[in-house]
This record gives structure tokens, C-alpha cells and sequence, in this order.
């Protein structure tokens, strides 16, 4: 919540803090903030912030804020920088998801393209799992993964799919300077075949261990500073 | 649970399968693994289960086995390969541990090394985030890092610190040939000085966009990876 309230990309009706819980450092500064913003605060019960709240657990502090700007898959192919984009095929665990983002945020991408259905959604958990990190990035949710990859396909946007099977290791990518976009498969599915189909490389990450993959969130990681790397 | 019945590495004593619960395929596996070993399968009803078990949500299963055995960082040095170590400097959140474990599982260490104290221990919510990986690995608990640090180093153990503000990359690392110990800090606060003061080199992970650090289950893979990486 410092994220949403400190970068101002979202309109934040109020914020909200319990009276009746002690103070941390973190709520003050929240506080501090709303008030530099000139965001109404409110002095609320515990019971009354825990009845309005739609995450688990809130620290004693809401912010009522305007939802996250939807943006097009054209959004995060225009600005500086070659594009980097991150697409993610039908994450279902909100933790996963919340740290794909906050990897995502720390690797540098243009931005993040997910489906609008059939996937985990940018609910509070999510956003707790992502630690801030979806104040700070680019999200554009489709109706078909598919089409969207074919779009980047038609805008120069070289296409790596992460695939267990994949012949091609992740470590051997030669991305430096082309517009790319990664592509992350489901918790124990992977990439769908529609969209694997879409891919110009499909890559494998080497498991040298009994057990038969990496965490979806693991694999993203090495994924996402491969790029990191490549380009530095 | 499969994992830990397929590995065969502990003694089981008993399996408990509620009979008051759909069958899934996983139960039915582990049962099956069960009786193959002539482990004593009892059947139970759903709430007994619950009342028996120790982690949240068990899928209608349950086995009562031996705790992991005590292993001494002299062995994890043993063995086929050029010693691969990871040392866990006070990791507290379990979801994280257990991301981390499942990692280092799928890179191939030789052995872990954790805190006996002031660290999250290997409980069954540990295991469970580590999906299976805890049965694989060989994990030493020490009673103090700063000493087995210096063990290693007097054992020819290159030691590597992640850690935030150091100005060698993590990417320019050359650990091809030597026995290496990764060494990753506690959410938030990073390596101890006592154990960075014991380290050969200290690393960081360059972070491109605008929060300050990456989750420690994130960092955890790129520095694992890079080892594997380095000697392929």
C-alpha cells in the first residue's frame, strides 16, 4: 500500500486506519503520505477495517483506491527501451502470480500481458505477493493468448516459450537486442499447445535434482534475468 | 508425501487414508507406494485425520514417519562432485524456505545448511511448499553459521554472500571448477555481518525497476542457477 500511495499512478479515494491497534512505522508513513497527497483519512475501528477489507490480514490501514488502468498490448511496445514483456498463461496461484510480478517489476519489463479469464487475477493477495510491485508495472489482461502472441509475432516481438521438454536451454538464448517476450505456462501444465504454437523458441531450464520441475515462480526468475543478463 | 514414500529414506511407520473423503489420484498413488513397502495403511475418519496431523489442509492422507536425519557438514562434503553448498542465514517465512529447498533440489547441491535457531525450521508447511524436495536433499543444522563458514573456508570452499549492496555482480562470477557455498540472507535484513565477514565474495543482483530488492525464494534461484550454469 506505501507503493500505491508513494507512486500516484491510481486515484485513492481514502485511506482508512484503526485506532484501536498499535502504531508501526509502516502505518505512519502510509499516513504521512495520504496526508502529503491530501487523501482523506479516516480514524476507523479494527472491526470496521477488518468488515471493509477484501484482502486477508490488513495491518490496521485500507486505502480505497481506484482499480489498476487497463492498457493494450500496444501500450508496452511504445516508450524507451527495447520491449521486454512478460506473458503469463493461466497462473492459478495467487502467490506465484504475486511474485512473478514483483521478479518482473525488479528484471526491468515493458510490461505484462495475461488473459482476462481462466487465471488468477490481480486480486489484494496477488498485489501482497507482489510486495508493491504492481504500482510500478504495465499490465494488459486479453481475451485470447493466442491472438496476442500473434500480434507480437506481427510487431517484430521474438516469442521464447518456457517448455520442460524443450530441446533448446534457456542458458544458450541469444536475446541482446530484439523486442522479446516471455512466455510462462501454468503450475504443472506449462505453456498451453495453442500458445506454445505461437512461439518462435521454445527453451527447457536443466533440473538436476529427483524432483520433475521448478516453481513456476523459480522458473520465471532465471527466465526473466536471462534477458537481464543478456542485455547488460 | 509421495515423495517421501517413493525416497524410501525415512522409516514410515504408518499411513493414515481417510475414508470419508472422494479419491484422488494421488491418494490412491500413495497408497499403492504404501502397500508395496508393507506399510501399515489404517483407514480413519476425516476428523480423526485433521485431530492427527500436524500441517493445515491434508488431502484425506496422512503418514506418521521418522524425522529427517541429522547430517554433519563434513558429509555434505563427501560424495561424487565438486561440492555444491547452500547456507540459509535465518530465512523466517516457511513458504519461502520451502521455495528455496525445491530449488536447490532442482540445481542438484550437494547439502544445505541452516541455523538450528532463530531460522524457520523444517516444519510439515515447509516440506509441503518444498513439494518433495526435503526427501532428496541432505540438510545439516549447525548451532552457529559464522563457524561453519569457517569450516568451509579451511576446507577450500569458495563462500559466496548475496548481498545487496556489493558491487560485484552475481553474473560475473567464475565457479565453474571450485566446491562453492551460496550464501543467502533473511528476508528484509540480507546476510549477517558476522557471516558476510566469513564470506570469500559478496554479490548482488542488479534490480532495474523501482522496489529495492528482490523476494530472498527469487534471489535464492538466480544464484543457485548461476552455479549450475557456470558448470555446464
Amino acid at each position: 500500500m506505501r507503493e500505491l500511495l508513494a507512486v500516484g499512478r491510481r486515484h485513492v479515494h481514502e485511506v482508512m486506519v484503526a485506532t484501536d491497534m498499535d502504531d508501526s512505522p509502516i502505518v505512519a508513513e502510509i499516513v504521512d503520505i495520504a496526508y502529503d497527497r491530501r487523501i482523506k483519512v479516516t480514524e476507523v475501528s479494527k472491526r470496521r477495517l477488518d468488515a471493509e477489507a477484501i484482502s486477508e490480514a490488513p495491518q490496521g490501514v485500507l486505502a480505497l483506491a481506484a482499480p489498476l488502468k487497463p492498457v493494450e498490448i500496444e501500450d508496452l511496445l511504445e516508450g524507451s527501451g527495447t520491449p521486454f514483456l512478460l506473458v503469463l498463461d493461466g497462473i492459478t496461484d495467487p502467490g506465484n502470480l504475486g511474485a512473478i510480478l514483483r521478479t518482473a517489476e525488479g528484471a526491468g519489463v515493458s510490461g505484462v500481458v495475461m488473459p482476462r479469464h481462466r487465471a488468477a487475477r490481480v486480486t489484494p493477495t496477488v498485489a501482497k505477493a507482489a510486495a508493491g510491485a504492481i504500482e510500478h508495472l504495465r499490465i494488459a489482461q486479453v481475451g485470447g493468448l493466442p491472438a496476442a502472441l500473434q500480434l507480437l509475432g506481427e510487431r517484430k516481438v521474438w516469442r521464447i516459450g518456457l517448455h520442460g521438454p524443450a530441446k533448446d536451454r534457456l542458458f544458450d538464448l541469444k536475446v541482446a537486442d530484439e523486442p522479446v517476450a516471455l512466455v510462462l505456462g501454468a503450475e504443472g501444465k506449462g505453456v498451453s499447445r495453442l500458445v506454445r504454437e505461437r512461439c518462435d523458441q521454445l527453451v527447457s531450464i536443466p533440473i538436476l535434482g529427483e524432483l520433475e520441475s521448478l516453481n513456476v515462480a523459480a522458473a520465471g526468475a532465471l527466465a526473466l534475468y536471462e534477458v537481464v543478463r543478456a542485455r547488460s
